[in-house]
């Protein structure tokens, strides 16, 4: 069964709190949370972490931290989730070794690579055309996501510009993840969004 | 005596390598190097981090890192330096118990508060104009300068607009440290600018 990965990103909650998408998230029945900030100023990151680490624990939900390994080590995160020019996976290892660590990949050679370095999850996409990323890599394909999916144990996230409409497609290869940022965040009832995208991964 | 502490900054380094600029301002007589690095995917950030490491171990010099507690944890850094709204001191302790921890101050409360905190050391300014922030905060006076220092037994580094022009008129309050980024990084020759500035330290 395919779960809802949602990635609470504060410049994609329509200028809400994004405790209150998160939490919203969560009553719809995402399964794992991350938060991603680029531009916050740490001390705003590290407190809507902390915050949001008391309330995935509520939850009985993972939280995983992106891109920054001390703020992740600082609220005790499940999980580090780096991009491709972000810490190495294994330089992060060294201080993180409690965590886990997932990593980005946007080709099935990336996807190889990712693997062979015993990532503990793989992202793989963009699926779609993606409105939260401001110049994305180049889409996959369902066929190339099954492939992904055919050469790891570790748990695929497929992810970049899934919504209702199209979630159901995805869902079909079995990732283990679909991940949305807007399609739960900049919705008008995060909660409802995130049930009826659940709905669609069956 | 006043020592010189430079920080590199890729942003500020006129187009050249920030390695070859930090092997210059060594050569010229820098007794502190703070890597600065704002605006570099974290594996370039890394990447350049681990190279001030040997080259300042080389040196004899101490390493800081601006800003981010994982790099400064991952290369082994001798300090870290925070600001205003960066990750709190606390929680930088926290994981970094190993780690000195400076502190930007601009005024003189910030700079009782940052004593009081216990912060290794203390920035201080800006004295001047400056021309490596986008938004600086009001410029602070000599005499503000004076009263910072007396008000903590940890190093204070005055910063800001600070050159071969108005360097001595810092130095006459006797802070531990003067900090340059443009002043070295942007000079034609980084290891004469550092050596001219030492000398107005007197």
């Amino acid at each position: 069964v395919t779960e809802l990965y949602v990635i609470i990103d504060p410049e994609h909650c329509a200028e809400r709190d994004p405790l209150w998408v998160a939490e919203r998230a969560l009553e719809g029945g995402c399964a794992l949370l991350q938060l991603r900030s680029k531009n916050q100023p740490d001390a705003a990151r590290l407190t809507l972490a902390q915050a949001l680490r008391r309330l995935t624990r509520a939850h009985g939900v993972p939280l995983w931290i992106n891109d920054r390994l001390d703020i992740a080590l600082l609220v005790e995160a499940d999980g580090l989730h780096l991009g491709q020019t972000d810490l190495p996976v294994v330089e992060a290892r060294r201080l993180g070794a409690d965590l886990r660590i997932g990593l980005s990949t946007h080709s099935l050679e990336q996807a190889r690579a990712a693997a062979a370095l015993g990532a503990d999850l793989l992202g793989f996409g963009p699926m779609f055309a993606t409105r939260s990323k401001l110049h994305p890599d180049p889409q996959v394909s369902i066929e190339e996501l099954r492939q992904v999916i055919g050469l790891t144990e570790s748990p695929v996230v497929a992810i970049g510009g899934i919504s209702r409409e199209n979630a159901a497609l995805v869902s079909a290869a079995r990732p283990a993840y679909v991940a949305v940022i807007s399609a739960v965040c900049d919705a008008p009832d995060p909660a409802l969004a995130a049930r009826e995208l659940r709905r669609e991964l069956g």
